[in-house]
């Protein structure tokens, strides 16, 4: 959260209708967790993944923490302690659980977790008259925090159900609103963007994160982007070709990690030659050549980039090509249950820029010029993760609706590829 | 198990009373799992643990594949893919998930496996009569390897709820049958043992372990065994003289183990000074100085013994004295519920020999002269980890009543001290 | 190097004098080793280092490689089994030792390795008139790969001999031409830099490595940069400030590596509060606060700036203040013998841009737009390692006078350190 | 060593000659050095091993710290800064380099150590009389560790060269005074070995280390050991019977370690099918199939008599059969110059006992009763490693002749093979 001209304010004024989309976002998270058992929801597939039960406390914890506790004079806390195991990473908030150790963290179980819930819910809600007015802002950055993790809850589930022998489904059908039938043809276009100045980073009223900000001006040289992601059609050829054994495609430190992961295929893979399988929400599903390809590292896509041809398109050209789009359209999150990508119908423009896939971008994850970070805990949110990562843009299939934009920048490391991620290719002209 | 005269025989006949026994153990397993809920079920703290799910579902995978599976004709398996999750390390039985995964497996849930339970006990006990007369060797040993499970449930349950911040209690008091006041005297005596031939191993006609046999002659040169077991106040006296931090006591790769895991204390403890707390089955509970210590490793049990100007009994020693005392007195796990080491009433001779803790030798786990295995996938059973580990004598407060005897051979790594480990001191003459 | 119109031509034109300048080249590396035994020349101390004789062999090596084979007809290799030990990370040039056992490698011998030197330069020299009109790109390629690995020689005896107790000096004067007492004033101002568009990359007709180029247009926003680089007297501050304690000053990462590394002071020091000494190449020296720090991380450098309310320039920033200065001034590798960074003498402009220090900038390595590898071995030659590492400018007193220019981009880990490596300030405005 | 009756008395009285055979092992060091470069002698080719250069040193150390500084008043060491570098494990003398960094040490040079040998012998040698009159014990002490290091210097340059890609030769010819074709018959013989008491240990008036003593009664059970070692012949056998993907063939531990680190051969092999090379210290030689099988860890070889139904002997055992014979006999160390195993011609007894190879025995390396440890520094010479080890009995080529002894306890751990390790099968009878 930048704080550009006023101490007292975290960022820009709250969206409207606080109060509806508190409780909408809450109620969305407490869906989400109907399929899992008590089990289900307390384990942790590996450091880089949460238990379930983790998120549903932590996101609560957001709110007891920021909005009640610093803000409402004579809150008691829940259980003083639970910060201690639900903090995530706020040094400021001091000593916290060791994050490979949340899976085992039986205790409290899944029904007291979700007691807290409904308790933090109504301390909040009691308050949030007052609260709406003076900390909106924090009220805010708690629904999108929440819905934040909403997506790693299910990529989490998705990962920990994959390591399963038994394979168990976390929904019946993954698709629930699709039409089914409307694959993407396998026919791309280049899109041509100019070369020229651009604004890049968040310049409007409502919410955005503090990476996001300031908006300012990058200059574009000239460019093509696809008019929709690479399938995993397209994925299956790069494969029969050798990609993943060709190390004059890889960037050195991709090419190590290939050989000592021995990596061959995408995360939740299995087969062999045309026949392939990826293990989904909905269990073990035959690859579908039209629907973009998913659960790549950056590493993959920039060799598969490379393979093409082509390259990954920067955070500026993905930007300036979606300003402009309806960020609220595609396959995103909009109720409770399974998801997973899917090819979409044809359009004159780009496809699937908002949902479907996370889309990797060649830029390294920096501050822009100006950036600066909160005071306080919630300064940490951001800006401290600023190395080490590359930006991601549009939003995936699990990003709740509602919830993306185009300035968005969210990030992981170059190898981690449990998320919905995904890429769209670039050239320059 | 050998084999020694008879290619069809696993061992010797077993012991009376075999379908109530069968019963009792079965019973007493699923009592020990009542105080936990579905996630702490499925818990693993770490790869040397077992979450207690998997005790239960491996403990009758043991019976559904070496009685039902290989001596039941046309038995069908009650799930075909459940072999793969609850083989633990036998290599001749195929594939199987690792060890450090089964945390992982949240499905199967509990109440899945304990209907595993009932219907293979209802196939085993349709079978028995049968099954008694051609294979009750094989019965035999599945229920002594349920005792083993259920003294390891009972320990990975405390090493998981060790490693929860908030301190969960497993049972609410920590020794039931116990008198109170009964305090060891802190006044020890050496027990001299007699130079000369003695017998080592299991000789008679009950059951016993392959481990323990044949029977064989060995020599012992005049020593001296310590009347109990080394007590939590002696510890704190080595503790305060330095002893974690003197290099000249400790074995060279104890040394190492030492300062790599910045190790100052028995496991489970905290504090300082005299002032020292333990995590125990009951929580977090004074340590009483009149008790045995417990949760020492090899390396911690041999640099005291060489603090105290002794050394560890030779497992032929210990054995040659507890020859011919009741293996069923002590404090030793009968019932379910929670269990801790605690001070026995002194008495004219060894006290503490069976129960209370498991007591480290300074024998190597070697295999005896004339050990054979048995052949297939029972012959895994115990002789493919004589390398790297060392001979505990004794049984603890969670070993099942009954389940001990003199040339009884547990073993672990030097280092592992999850377990109700600790010492008793020797010299020689 | 890109490959921008003619397939056939790796870069620009060589410079003049290629002849005389490949002399002198080879000449200065010969005389860097002077100092050495057979044993310090054949060391590895970690597995980012090489040997010097390593580096005797590689340079040689690449002339022999890709002009000698590739280019001159009939030419036969000094010794078949070479290439395989002396090519560092050529994937098309096939199969290679691994990194980490070039230690190891104590035969060929260093008289070897010289007489390697001798014959290739002889038959280099012999078909130079030939080479130098067809492929003079690849010469210049040659004598500038040679320059770097000049500063890499030093720079891993400076670490070979850190790691040795006894200290031993490489040099005995550090810096051989310095005047003393040019002490660099305590104050330092900041030199404002304009918005707006500017060139970034290497535009003009000289050599220049492929990672320079294209040259391309970037847009600045306002900002100032300091006058010069941070110095040892103000790294000493931020120490006794806490800084190495403060998590909240830290990128994630970087916080990861303080504690796991328990870093407390650049690399190289000893001492503690005021009093301080530095390991150079002239063995163990005070260190002095008016000179530029050098041995910090990109971590380290982001943490100071952070401490010091301001931030790392960014490469564009730092190439638009330096374009039109000279950079074959300032403290640089120009005889054979000891260097270490020093204060400069103060003027009205930038102290030290070229010379004493790299400075980290705060810009990840990644292409330019644009960027094209060459086709072949030589393709890998710095694209293949743009992920994971910042960009670093100026160079340092240990730079082959006449290697540095404005547009030069090294790189390196954000936790790496050997390197003579140092920081100046920036701000936005 | 153990202190039996007399506090100042480290071991028994020196062996004969002391003046003769301090000089004649001295020397034989030097010689063996010979063949090696600067670079050979300081390079370290993994923890395990050490540099040749630190062998000269710390063997050098030894004498000058617990003779000439502990037991000549008035003694100035050589260097004050050279025990931290050249101690090896004794706690008591304080801090040390850390054992994998002993290659970075390049200085001192090799020049620099051998001086250092010249000036400690020449202080030795004038205090001799009055030092083999007091301190025998420890003169003899040091003359027996550094016929210990003159083995491990050759396995150690034997590992180097083995990792160097050109295969270097230490010495042209490996075996100088062996006569050729006295290959050893196929036929191996069974040699029974009676039931009873036997002595253990070292009880005689010469010369033995601390852990070979106090000489004992053990108890010997019916068997009967091999005629001779196992042939590389007979390993190939193994080989192609597929024994090293016979997980039931293994212990636990060991088929942990053959999978982790792929192993499918004895180190230093290359080949396949029949065709199989091994490196030795005279370069690559085609693997003799009547000569002893070299450089195989425990759990191959106990893998090895699992495959042959037999097992491992006891250390009592092959101390029993081998009492009485002429340990001198066999191939051992000499002379300067390469080694390697043979076929010995055969006889009527055991062939082979000592030289040749080292014999793992099924024996862990723990104290014998009623064995103690020396006080002060040299206490810690064998005690401490008793854990995590096993016996080897006889003695190699590399073995100094007039070093071994039929109670020799040599003892490493069951991983490590670049010692000239390999076996003799022994059965119950």
């Amino acid at each position: 959260m930048t704080d550009q001209s006023d101490a007292g304010q975290l960022s820009r004024p709250p969206g409207p209708g606080l109060l509806d989309r508190f409780r909408a976002v809450r109620a969305l998270t407490a869906s989400l967790i109907e399929p899992l058992g008590e089990a289900d929801a307390a384990a942790q597939s590996m450091p880089d993944a949460s238990p379930a039960k983790w998120h549903l406390a932590h996101t609560t914890w957001f709110f007891e923490t920021f909005l009640l506790r610093d803000q409402v004079p004579g809150y008691r806390l829940f259980d003083p302690d639970w910060p201690f195991l639900f903090n995530s990473y706020y040094e400021a908030e001091g000593a916290r659980l060791a994050r490979a150790q949340r899976g085992l963290i039986t205790r409290p179980t899944l029904a007291q977790v979700i007691d807290y819930r409904r308790q933090v819910d109504a301390a909040l809600i009691a308050a949030l008259p007052e609260l709406a007015e003076r900390h909106g802002d924090l009220l805010e950055l708690g629904i999108q925090h929440e819905q934040q993790h909403q997506e790693l809850l299910l990529t989490d589930i998705l990962n920990l159900f994959a390591a399963n022998p038994l394979g168990p489904a976390y929904c019946a059908d993954p698709v629930r609103d699709a039409a089914p039938g409307q694959a993407l043809p396998s026919a791309m276009r280049w899109i041509e963007g100019g070369q020229g100045l651009v604004q890049a980073g968040y310049g409007e009223t409502g919410f955005a994160f503090d990476n996001e900000m300031p908006a300012h001006q990058a200059f574009l040289a000239p460019h093509a982007l696809a008019s929709r992601p690479v399938t995993n059609g397209e994925w299956i050829a790069f494969m029969r070709d050798g990609g993943y054994a060709a190390a004059g495609l890889w960037l050195s430190d991709g090419w190590d990690w290939v050989r000592r992961e021995a990596v061959s295929a995408p995360l939740y893979w299995r087969g062999e030659g045309e026949d392939w399988q990826q293990f989904t929400l909905a269990g073990w599903r035959r690859v579908d050549p039209e629907a973009p390809v998913c659960h790549v590292s950056f590493y993959e896509a920039d060799a598969f980039a490379t393979w093409a041809g082509a390259r990954l398109p920067t955070e500026q050209e993905w930007e300036a090509a979606a300003r402009g789009h309806d960020a609220a359209q595609g396959i995103q999150l909009d109720g409770a249950g399974g998801v997973m990508p899917r090819a979409e119908a044809e359009n004159d423009g780009f496809a699937s820029l908002f949902g479907n896939v996370w889309e990797w971008t060649g830029s390294a994850y920096r501050p822009y010029p100006g950036f600066r970070t909160a005071p306080g805990a919630v300064g940490e949110y951001n800006g401290k993760f600023m190395s080490g990562q590359f930006v991601l843009k549009g939003g995936s299939c699990a990003t709740p609706r509602g919830h993306a934009r185009a300035s968005y920048r969210n990030f992981f490391q170059p190898h981690q590829r449990w998320q919905f991620t995904g890429l769209r290719l670039a050239r320059s002209l």
